[in-house]
């Protein structure tokens, strides 16, 4: 890395991508870059070239020499790259409607990260995920792989179990707003508290102390029940059944509403899919498109408020900071998915978890949780297992297993109308399941259509 | 021993105590009884009378000369037995009916051993399983005890976990049957085939080998889909999803179609709530009626065909059979439910499994399973994580732990509806359980109310 | 199997075959054999033929017409068998004189079954099993194989994870006679006590229980505090510290003495070593020599009394009790090496341990014994830690695992002595350690030298 | 703490007191202590004051102002502590003699922290911390223990296990120096070099990285044969069998050639004990004896020199910097004992280990290692189990207990001269052995006498 780093993000025409630049520009000190690729594919490359236009104008507006390259060859970013990142939607956002909607339309949740929906999203991004590591062995065996493509745990526990690749950091934002709203919330500089996460992606738990450590995480929550949550944008903002945390007393993430509040988020999510401006999915495609309008501007070489908006915010941040961690082994604290190792004994050492860690030039340090309590561990073990047959499903392509999956999925009521709108979802998402082709062609043999008419309009991209 | 075995039997006045009676008349040889003591309540005295007639008039009609005391004080019961059974039901039919209706009424299942109704059994029943353990601790310090009290599994946790007795063993219908049809199914006699179950109470699965070993779980299996699947009366007769089972490579119990199927099983038990028979407890409390007419009859002095028409038929088969096997060191090959002792090594060496063991004079031997696949781990996990919750709330009387335990339960929807569930569940159960007193109280003030208008007609016995 | 059992006995020359017959025609009515291939190696074909002969005298004797195969062709001898048993020694007694010899050379116990000696036996006997699996898999994949060669548990723990074949079961006579003897101990018959045994083989402890379920283990330390022990002839029986049983309240194996006596246990080692008889080995060569002077009388037709004198009886029986309870599915209780499958929860699941078992159809069905005290679950842990790297070595042929698995065996006292020691008895066994070829060219050129002259006078058979 | 901390001290007239002072001085600016208090015991009394003089003058040289108190009352000087450190010593130095001559005697090592002399050493030290954890729970209950009394890791477990009392670090200065002597033999800075630790106190293996994340390891394994390796003044320096480290790819800590060069250090503390300086702890009676001569001078107010010669080195160090670390949230890496939490998956989540790990107001924040090899697994299992049998021991004065401790303890050679050691030393120790009072007199009674002269010449103090 003697004359400057190098770094590939795949799906560099994300709208995201002006939020990595400016945390990539704010760390320059510590994280001397001197080239960047953005990768995208055929499909994505307008966007790819008008993102791409815009972020190397907001590294001209900095003090710094960085080269923007933008490629649809995967290969030529990654060769002697120094970190990958991984941003990259199978299908887009068409395909995420398509996630949503085709439950809905049945009644059910669909929830793009851990439900139905996510599932598919693992089917389509497993593959490609693997194609990359494999890529990597080749092209440049010493780099990190941060990986932000959700469902981000499962994907970071395909690179470990079945990528065989251990040097991979899973981000995600849920973990990043807690910290820094919770200081807010107690009239605390974010330096006076200490942070304890364990569990998995979009389902963990964590404890506060102060810096003298004291025990503060009830003293937060009182402060939620008294106002603001502090919850990303994308989740439907009601409070937890407050019995549940005082028994806990551990603040369960925001996505943790799909399992504590099953009935709620349901109803609400019904609501969105019948109203005219549709599903979650619906309104960021508005939002992105809206985004890259803006992004068009020559003018333009910051990141624009607007994506502040947008439900992501601080992932791309995240990202930056972890990189420069391991650069510049700065033993910053995150919460990352990574390799157990034991930080929670409740579930295997060799999966995957997400849990404080620090980072440096090891990569992850994670934080050892220890046992958690009855609730939360059986919680934790029944997720794992469904994120375990998720990714053999997607690995296997055997519709067995997916089936499986999606029995155990706490978010999914098992019976007849699951396994139809598995079918659907198979069907709908054809063209980014190769590993289920023989699947796709006897239900297309069976007949299966799918039924919303929203997604079934949308063309897979 | 020596002058012939002493039988206490708690909860002597069910219609099930025929069953128990001929199970002992035919095992007289192995097992010389001399006196049997059922024991009931006030509120039971009658049906006490007369099945304790009944009883006494099975074993003058046998070459046995062994004698029934009818009894409603315990100590006495209790005192020197050689074995316990147990077959109470802590506020009788119309406890269960409650159980059934209140989560029907909001369009949930209440399913009366894992369910919400099953919980709301558990709160009751374990507060008076653990004062039958510490009597036995006192007055019959050597007797085993044998549980067929529902939810016989967590009952059987509870003594062991929290009573500090390990000489207890849980039993169940469900495998039973399973091991009579079975055979039929392939044309094999019950010795030809060996069996291997493992998981909780109405939470296992098994495989099956034939006697030179070759595994005849699919075949099994294939003749199940061309037919009939010999389920417990109980539980409504749907196929699982074939697709399942292939995965698996094992045979779930009955009791799993509440989780394979939960849609369908959900179907059913509205239907049932909204015809005039009503739920499965208002059809049994009407069965139970007819056979305490017939048990009336001075002329019957054996078990009337009708009782096998009852859900539970064999349950007490296998209590006497288990009776035997230990008096006798039989080494007898049943399933119960027992401390796990590493049978399941998915779950904690010290819980409470369900699983293949030897009876004999130690009591179980657990055959050791050895891990469970990914799927089944998942699921074993989370409902003992949902059981050891269940008893931490029966015996703390702690609200928020018993909300917990409703909220990770698979089988209930989580949010505003299960919490409404819950409280008019402890508004309905009111006088059994004094260990949640405070909370009911509390439910009172706020004027919580019994909505569904049978479950409100009918008064606590 | 329509036409009766095929048996193969690879190691059919040995001096135990003559048992082995026994056991088979007292057996016959359950497990009717058709033939018995027994196989050795062209440096045993001596002793085979004796042994062959004398076997089939003793068929011949007995009211079944069974037929006697000898071959050197284990190819052939396996076709089509329905059983195999293993009972070849690499290397004959004199691999074992070294194995014995060179450690005390040194003022170090060999011990052949778990110390130096007998992960050397370990080393040569490993690669054999491996080609027998090998062989089996193509000539008799449903067979079953029987081993009872040493180091009995090492030799099991191959065969399921490195073999990856579960149809087998590892024999050995030790937990036999205790439970012979210890009802004798008492005056009592034999079916009046129940034993729970768990640990490795040579390696573990049981406990004891009355038909009525009453402890009676103190009560059988008692009387082997007041006489006899009942000890297998190969170990020098002095009383083991009476306070260490009263703490565990088990009883250890023989050969726990290794362990619990160290310093007697060398003492004595260095005493026979010393004597003009010579270390154990070369007391059996002489016991053995004696005993194929007797198979060559052309009048013997039965078993004569002297092999009992010789340290491994039962071994055999025990293979035919478990052969004839596998083919008739007899749930016969004995001890055996098997998948652990969670029965002895303080080691993996998928490791060998050796456990009380019921042995039918399906093989061993292992009594779950629960979690060990401290101590012993510390021993197991260490010991299953140096049987793993043992077999590592054995199968990798990597020193360096060697010289680890040398330095956590307890019987071993580490530094630079150990290291010689291993050092000569790779040169030793030259021949018989094809996997540990460049090490031992390494030594050679070193110029390592075997010291003791004995060792160094015996030639590699 | 609004006006400064206070700490206590107890074993306050340790000659480590003077490094404990320096290490505060340097440290002031994050860590503003307002008053010290030095505690001892009658026996002590000379050395507090003399060592209490020095540290008085110490500070007065410095620019701060902190006030020395010298105390026999413990109570005194626990009340509203902020932090107590423990670095006494049982029975002073004549123990430690005893500890290790009686052993030797009789050709055996003592090994005063993790041998037969560590296990009375703990026996000792134990009941007086417990009363010290009970002291604070009642007059500092929000204070941290830090403790560097010896066998630091088994004092710690005791504070965890059987004073359930969480806040507490244990300190050694073994890892300190493999983290101050590492870089150098690569010609690295510290801060360029990245630790894993993970173990059980002086047992633990550790790997390194440099700040890009190379696994340096056997770079520094390559350079600490070619000369000098860092141990502690304490361990006699003899190079590792190579292989071994080859074989394990991590780096062991020096005591463990005490396990993987068991004869060589057993050769050495045999020449030790036949010298006439005599053992270890005879050699440092003496270097204390000139300290003290030394901190007498009425001019000397700063560390002396000769200090660093005494094996204990960086000890008190270690422990400033932890204080400093916990009252200033510092997140300083250091190696230490806590609670596993998971850090080492092969041990209880809820044992203690010594681990690298974050101290911060929290305490220490483990970093999860994941499960070590084979090997290092097995030992870790077994000598946790003698960890787990000593407490039990120390706590119950259970004689069976102490023997089967002693027993499992792979530094003890079993048998009759191992019991005969463990009662000589119970013997030589009664005045500090209350919980084993039946045993000493039943020794006594039985006329156990300790032999060796030297030992039986030191009367105990």
């Amino acid at each position: 890395m003697t004359q400057g780093v190098k770094i590939a993000t795949i799906g560099g025409g994300s709208s995201y991508t002006p939020e990595l630049m400016e945390g990539f520009i704010k760390r320059y000190d510590e994280l001397p870059i001197r080239e960047i690729w953005l990768v995208d594919i055929e499909a994505g490359k307008e966007k790819l070239e008008i993102v791409g236009a815009m972020a190397q104008r907001m590294w001209d507006a900095s003090p710094y020499d960085v080269k923007i390259h933008m490629t649809l060859d995967r290969e030529e970013a990654l060769k002697d790259a120094d970190f990958v990142t991984t941003q990259f939607r199978v299908g887009l956002l068409e395909a995420r409607i398509k996630d949503e909607r085709i439950p809905a339309y049945y009644g059910m949740l669909g929830q793009e990260t851990n439900g139905a929906g996510g599932m598919f999203k693992a089917f389509r991004t497993v593959p490609i995920i693997l194609e990359i590591v494999e890529d990597m062995k080749r092209l440049c065996p010493d780099a990190w792989l941060v990986n932000f493509a959700n469902p981000s745990g499962m994907v970071t526990e395909a690179v470990v179990r079945y990528g065989k690749w251990d040097k991979v950091i899973g981000l995600c934002n849920v973990p990043v707003m807690a910290t820094m709203v919770e200081p807010e919330l107690l009239g605390r500089k974010p330096e006076e508290l200490i942070y304890k996460f364990a569990g998995l992606n979009h389902f963990h738990w964590h404890k506060v102390t102060d810096n003298h450590g004291k025990d503060v995480t009830m003293d937060i929550v009182d402060k939620m029940y008294e106002g603001e949550t502090g919850l990303p944008k994308n989740i439907h903002d009601i409070p937890f059944q407050r019995e549940l945390l005082e028994q806990m007393k551990m603040i369960p993430c925001g996505y943790h509403r799909y399992y504590y509040l099953e009935e709620e988020m349901l109803e609400h999510a019904l609501e969105e899919y019948n109203s005219p401006t549709g599903t979650r999915a619906q309104q960021v495609k508005q939002t992105e498109a809206e985004l890259f309008e803006l992004y068009k501007n020559p003018e333009l070489d910051y990141k624009p408020e607007q994506l502040q908006q947008r439900g992501g915010a601080y992932y791309s941040d995240a990202a930056c900071e972890t990189i420069a961690s391991i650069y510049s082994n700065k033993n910053t604290q995150l919460v990352v998915s990574t390799k157990n190792n034991g930080a929670v004994p409740d579930l295997p050492a060799d999966c995957v978890v997400e849990v404080s860690a620090y980072i440096g030039g090891q990569g992850a340090r994670n934080v050892a949780f220890g046992s958690l309590p009855t609730a939360e561990r059986g919680w934790l073990q029944v997720m794992k297992a469904m994120e375990l047959l998720t990714l053999e499903a997607a690995v296997t392509g055997d519709y067995n297993t997916a089936l499986q999956a999606f029995t155990i999925n706490p978010m999914v009521r098992s019976g007849k109308t699951a396994k139809r709108i598995m079918d659907e979802l198979f069907i709908a998402h054809k063209k980014h399941l190769p590993n289920f082709k023989e699947t796709i062609e006897r239900l297309e043999k069976e007949g299966v259509e799918v039924q919303d008419e929203v997604a079934k309009s949308l063309r897979e991209v």
